[in-house]
């Protein structure tokens, strides 16, 4: 059976990689990509790399026939992308893969993002994309909210361990190291490869980064009770690849089996055995992400790494196998792809 | 319909690419693969990325049962592949991914290579491997030699030209940049990250690499008369991707036509508009080729640039396009993978 | 003694490269330094790497007393460079960094530039940069116009061949390649990290990059005679450095003689052994030039490959050197700092 | 007044850093370079990056004659170097760059090292040489143990809150990035550039890597008592430069004044205003170490984030620091080069 997917915002980088992954999806068909400001161009003008695919021209989304699309993946910027899917039919799927509709509370996102949700009454309805732990409730969702990529890769090194209460939940750590990909493809000093590659530095440090808004929802949710953590993020030069470091109290075994059995059966998720350590180039351009538990010298310390693709299951894979869920297609078609390694 | 193959050399490069690629391809099975020093490690231990996939333990060579093998892909290095094979059983079906078959005479290759052919009468068994040009020979083939990923690219660029008769034929200059991951996993300091980042440099200048041989006898070939071009390598920071800028004598417009109409039956090659230029970025990771064409501003000169993924179409996805049409599956099976990008 | 100097476009790459290298030159004082639209800012505040270091505050260009300045380095972009160099002092000795006064002939600037010289009274003072090949010139000059990186690269290895009368001059070609920061700091898609890293590709192919009214201008001027040459840049994922590979007709040992006896007084210009090949990591960060000479297997054809930093001695260190001999310093005066490697 | 220099060791990067600063030190001559298994090669053979440069050949260290020699770098491998300074002159100056003379206790040295020393009495002597918190005992040293780098940066960011007793002891946290040069030029898989670059990954993590027995014993004496931290590095693509995430327990603004008032005398360690993030650009190729603070939205909790170049402060330029103080130069003497970016 196939679904006619639009993608909405295709001039990007998750918007490349929806199209990139749905290329190879046995049961979907792309019908239409938006593009606001390059609507009329054909997208291998814009992705060359694209252009062995016959996919349709670049349009605005008011140009786009709703009624023959099964589902819509919304890969624009944050704000916008409220404004966008309040105004799309209201039985239209949606996976959005912004931030707008991650945070349940109206107050919690006037806080991360600075002023009032446009679209409150459409947030209520939004499911979180944590595909793993929102299963059935994505199943049967309307519209799913893909997570931040760095929230996603640090709530699954931690996330099992705060359900099987084998942490301290005042003295989470995390550190992460993240690649450039994630910041887009929008024109920043910042960005450009001259100031990026052969160096790094951290960002967003001290509690400021909006992906916490996702863990304190998440965390808070999962532990019955708030929860705070630390988090500092850096940028690398790498394109592609999240690593986060994840510094816990409790007993390093507990912490290895607990991530063990609640990972068992999960197609995407690797636990490695006890002591060794991922990288972030063993799930490059893939969906799996690879998690490695170590006990510290100190007594009562563990330190958790996980690893995953920004940019395949940090956003656009996530929303596949989120768009699978929905369509009631196989969880795991279209995003079996191995890493690409070296 | 299931092919069981078996990849010899799994512990490299190619090997692993091979393995990539075969776990989303329909029709085959890995059945056995070897790796001489790392018998008894399972695959993940030694590719990480590979983790998910269940493969069976590396061997050694002599430990497969090849009677249950339909194809062997041999990723071993020079001069061993040659002894390897002259081992096998003379019916199996062989895709060797070594220089070791592709210089059909005796000589040429002693010349390049510096020492007699140890397995003359199978070298003379071996179609080379350039699928587009040797289509029908592969096909019925028991032995094809893999080409070197260089001399993919130079050809690609080239060989249209000189059958169509559009340029001259002593004049052609092959200035060609090079990934690192051509050079294998073998320790040298020149392949450090410390040593190879941040920089660039030209290597066998002048006329002593060794896929010269190889563009020396299909060039020839194909002028039905001696062609002898310049070619120089350069190693460029970067993991995949090679690029071949060709300066040749001739009318760009009949340059870019012959290029043209060519490749325009070939699902793989993708000639660009005149005057567009192809990025190594936008074929990484997949079977594909981007050719551009343009003229110089002295009347009667044409630049040619080729790109490929040196892992793949210039070796690992090239053997199993060449297997597909040996065993009678669809040519194309397993290799639509879109490239990755960023 | 000590020279007041002013870096008039500060902000960008050239401009604190400049600053880099005055930093530890014995004779040279920061006095003023301009960045219009970041006026008023501290130099550390743009470029943290030089916070060490006591300079004034950025100004606009009109808030500079050109009276208590010796010597002013002029970094602005080009077509701006020849309208703020028409307003400064008649008597007040510049270094022009931008491309505004390489070519001498106004038809020749507005054939390759695309619009008529804003100052043409000024283009005709102007002594061209080439340290080496104008250094009488330079020392009584008032305005020096730095030649562009890669016209440098390509000087270096081509211009004693044709003045020695080694090599045929209808057949020369160019195939450079070029690190990033040479495109400058300038918000472009085509620049980003994500877009440029682990990848190549070429531009402005086929006679259309600028640098080529150089080599006309140049070449023609050392040779007597018409000399066009091919020209293809490639962008390479490296920060730093040039490298030109050059294939000329010639005897390559007399090539390479006419390089070693050319370069042999020459401070910052290594001639390599015949048959050696330059790297770029050996010269990042430094004045220095390494060349290189190889003979081709096809009788009288040789490739020499030049390296350079494009940053020092093709823009910044080179205006320095320029700016030694016009202010009666010894000319390497703050450019013997080693490159940087690895 | 000028001092003969030796450096024993100089074929690996930090010998080869010792060389590059030395080149342009006022009043360092080098005198003598070794290298055991390339003796009787030319150093710009071995780092062609040094061939502008007038150096000895390359010896043997036994054909060195040490009665010329005012001060000798050893930059040889780990456990080499304790054998190696045992058998030189007892009188000689030695500024070591290997982890041997690092932990003053035998017993530290076993545990981390996991042999016992072989130069026990020389053990003793040594002064630890992180400069600015040992100027006075490295005056009047014999020989200088250089630290680690990743020991260095995690020391600068946390020495002085440890001092001024601004933080907890018992929940310091290091998270450190390093870059590639720091494992050397050794034939490593791990360190080639296809295994290296686009990715990352932690190592030595849980409390096992070497530079905790530094941490140890000079957190514990700056204490007073235990401190233990938790640290664990991880690998960068980059090529140069550290940066140590530091987590620690205190109040943000107090951890910022007790650091900006240590160094405030200091000329390479530069605080940046409360809230400002450091780079490792920014620091690349000198001596300069930059620091920032920032609170956690968490009260009472700071992070502090240290960079250096692990070559130039972390190891040859510390190096040259401490030896400019045993023979009574200017302590900045030839460290004064700018960072080089980018």
């Amino acid at each position: 059976m196939t679904h006619k997917i639009a993608v909405l915002g295709a001039s990007g980088y998750t918007g490349a990689e929806l199209v990139r992954l749905i290329a190879t999806h046995p049961e979907f068909e792309i019908a239409a990509l938006s593009a606001d400001r390059k609507a009329g161009m054909e997208m291998s003008e814009v992705f060359p790399f694209l252009r062995h695919l016959r996919l349709p021209r670049l349009q605005k989304i008011e140009e786009i026939d709703f009624d023959t699309i099964d589902l819509a993946f919304c890969a624009l910027p944050h704000a916008t992308s409220q404004e966008v899917i309040a105004a799309l039919p209201r039985d239209l799927r949606i996976v959005d893969l912004s931030a707008d509709f991650r945070l349940r509370e109206a107050a919690a996102y006037q806080k991360w993002y600075g002023k009032p949700h446009a679209a409150p009454e459409i947030q209520a309805e939004a499911v979180y994309g944590l595909t793993e732990f929102y299963r059935d409730e994505i199943r049967s969702a309307r519209l799913v909210a893909g997570t931040g990529c760095n929230a996603a890769t640090g709530q699954y090194a931690i996330r099992p361990l705060i359900e099987a209460g084998v942490i301290d939940l005042d003295t989470i750590v995390i550190d992460l190291k993240a690649g450039v990909s994630g910041a887009g493809r929008s024109l920043k000093e910042s960005l450009l490869h001259a100031e990026l590659s052969e160096g790094t530095h951290s960002y967003s440090a001290g509690g400021t980064h909006r992906h916490l808004g996702e863990f304190d929802q998440e965390f808070t949710k999962a532990a019955g009770r708030p929860v705070m953590v630390q988090f500092t993020p850096h940028l690398l030069p790498m394109n592609r690849g999240i690593l986060a470091t994840v510094y816990v109290k409790g007993d390093p075994r507990a912490v290895h089996r607990a991530l063990a059995e609640r990972y068992a059966p999960e197609t995407f998720l690797e636990v490695l055995p006890f002591g060794a350590l991922p990288s972030t180039r063993d799930v490059r351009g893939s969906n799996f992400v690879h998690i490695g538990v170590v006990g510290d010298r100190i007594p009562g310390r563990a330190v958790v790494v996980a690893v995953l693709d920004n940019l395949t299951k940090g956003s656009s894979g996530q929303a596949i196998q989120n768009a699978n869920l929905m369509l009631g297609a196989e969880e795991t078609a279209g995003l079996m792809l191995a890493p690409v390694f070296p």
